[in-house]
């Protein structure tokens, strides 16, 4: 039979491919309309046309890669773009309607610019760059081979460094520094990351940020480690390797974040994590103690009733008086 | 007398129309300087000149309506604007200066496109849509009639989707799917909403995203729901109609939010929540329920002192010893 | 000796200036490798070169000045400029390629207009005016002196307000009124302030917001308050001056924030807070019962144990039966 797409399970049609990955969804086998279904090595396949896979979504995303129709620009430098006389672009690159390339700077092969980035002068950029339209990189920023700015990431911002004056406006500190960003990184729409007051904000091989991320001056992320939407990291912070983030955490300033943390989704993390650990919560703690904790919250009012019992039968009184406690 | 314009009750003048609708803006009635005011069928108007309503905010909003001097762009499309030639756009519309219209794209009439919006090729579009500065809308993109996105919004970015490989950097998994936003949704500055990875991300008719929002790849969103600023929802979440989430709320992945939830600001949904039902909290929770606890959670530092005041009476000993929980 | 540049304390080299004003950097001043180092008037100097100041970092700030060789934008307009006929900008201004400046616009003398930004129409703003890459300033918007813009920001957009309308879709309430910033206010990447429904958002002196920070329409931020990142204000919220909110702080709105309010990361206010007070968590308390309610919070699966004992010993049944709460 022949397959001209692929679609999720609940809306694949007859000449859809589709996937089970996710124990959640095997129900939706037995009904599902797709004309064909990777599956797991042992899933039941409810007499379907399956391909089995050890890890059903790498072989669907292989699939994905075969289906993919998108328009991809060819090479070629828009008439509208605006480049520097001093700026220079690798061969096979295409540069789109209204972008801007500042003096001096230099852009690897295979690029593709999408119309209205805008490179600030000095920027250094490896092979086969991916901006999409509107990004921003500011003065100075040094990025590697293989990475992708989605939409609107804006690349070198200054720190939010201020020196607090007494009776006085706070007064801005020169963000000197610049952002360098390694091999294979990719960074989400609207995400913004400062460059440092002094030295480099530091993104790491492979770093994957999500959609509106907010990295602060100073900060170092380390290789492979991923961050989903919303995160942000105070100033100065540092983030081992291989690190998985959810969306909307928060991390305080200059803090050592070890390699493979895992971190559950709107946690605020307010100091050092060891290597390896797995948090929740605001103040994040152990993923393990978090999960008792957030049952045992849901009880409290009931603590509370069950505490005045027993300290009645105790004629004790447990009570505060006034002005105890806030 | 003559009414010239309308203004918050605070800082209405003699020529201003203003409004009350909120209880705690009432006391201001008695010496606020405004020439008329929109008050509710039985509100002391203190010998005001006063437009009585059943719903004074809806009546004032008309009266907005009226006084709306902001300027609207003439039909027309200015010469910078960069549009291909296999583009289509309806009659009436306004083009602005270095808009970029890409290969295939197909827009309907009335049309207000803004300077430097960006429109990647092959993105269908139906009738008076309003595009702010800077917006972004990717490939293969479908939207409806009567939608409005403010600057910086960016539509069909690429879904947050990688294969974690041991010892390796995660791959990405192409994202070949889009976005299809339908009738009336209007998209707040600088939110963002992914492509799907297959299939579409939908957002409903009449959906208000608030600005910085964040929709991941494969979610829908029910018609007429409104979510405020900063909420973030993981990826192929589905929610249901007229649902009213309030701002920086957080979704995780692949959930089933009824119609007509309502959600409580800074609220972190971890799983399902059936239809009609308030909640708030991270992780979420009735709200009654979650009042009650966080009016107890203030108390927890005096429910330690008073159970170690019973445990003394009792000879307990209660302190857990060393190594107990974390 | 000759000093050529500033680095922070881990990176500097022989021939650079670093500071120490952190307790936590004090220990790396005997193995740093830098020339010289900006140390308080006590501080142990190991032998090294050293220049003692009262606020080290104020000094160091002083020393990044003189070293900051960023490249500055040089008098004159880009030829590719779409400045209206009725539009006017003052001396010594810079206006980049693509800016699209809008009818009887005023800017003021020295400003710097990066590529790709568009101020809408009638919008009125002082000197010194500084505006990265990708800004929007919406129609009638008012600026005062030396504001700065980081790329992206967004400032105008139409206020999240709509009448619910049962068993229709929401209507939009015309958002007519505007934004003022004040002199000397800086606002971060990608940042977004909306405009009033009627009135003014108002941004005071000095004000300083973080990237992605959203200020909802009808606000007023106090001079010199600084609001870190990701931090958002619902509608027609009030904060005084010199207010300080660290990441990702969500204010509900109609608020009254006292003057020197500090608001710890994360938290969630819910209602007014006076003057001077430091307060911290969801839903916000002063930051001393927080602390002593977060250190009580991870002991609770405890409490519950230690309080069954109790019970036990008084046999009391204290467990809730069926159906209590939630």
């Amino acid at each position: 039979m022949e397959i001209s797409g692929c679609a999720p399970i609940e809306e694949a049609g007859e000449r859809d491919l589709t996937f089970v990955a996710n124990a959640r969804y095997a129900r939706l086998l037995k009904e599902c309309r797709a004309g064909a279904v990777i599956v797991g090595l042992d899933v039941d396949a409810h007499g379907r046309n399956v391909l089995r896979a050890r890890n059903p979504q790498a072989a669907f995303a292989r699939a994905l890669a075969l289906f993919d129709a998108r328009p991809r620009p060819s090479p070629g430098v828009h008439r509208t773009a605006a480049i520097a006389a001093t700026a220079s672009i690798g061969a096979g690159s295409h540069v789109g309607a209204y972008a801007v390339i500042g003096d001096e700077v230099s852009i690897g092969g295979g690029a593709i610019i999408h119309p209205h980035v805008t490179i600030y002068p000095r920027v250094r950029i490896g092979d086969r760059f991916v901006a999409h339209a509107g990004c921003v990189v500011r003065e100075d920023v040094i990025i590697g081979d293989d990475v992708t700015l989605q939409p609107g990431a804006v690349i070198g911002a200054d720190g939010f460094g201020y020196l607090p004056q007494p009776g006085q406006l706070p007064v801005p500190i020169p963000q000197i520094g610049t952002v360098e960003i390694a091999d294979h990184a990719e960074v989400g729409a609207n995400t913004t990351i400062d460059r440092a007051a002094v030295g480099s904000t530091r993104i790491g091989r492979g770093v994957k940020l999500d959609n509106l991320v907010q990295v602060a001056h100073g900060c170092q992320i380390g290789d492979g480690t991923m961050l989903a939407a919303q995160t942000g990291l105070a100033g100065s912070t540092r983030i081992g390797r291989d690190v998985l983030a959810g969306g909307q955490v928060g991390f305080a300033g200059h803090l050592r974040i070890g390699d493979r943390v895992q971190i559950a989704a709107q946690s605020g993390i307010p100091s050092d994590v060891p290597a390896g650990v797995v948090v929740a919560g605001t103040p994040s703690m152990d993923i393990g103690l978090w999960r008792r904790c957030m049952v045992a919250l849901r009880r409290l009012p009931e603590i509370l009733v069950r505490l005045r019992v027993v300290e009645d039968r105790l004629r004790l009184d447990g009570e505060p008086t006034d002005g105890d406690e806030d």
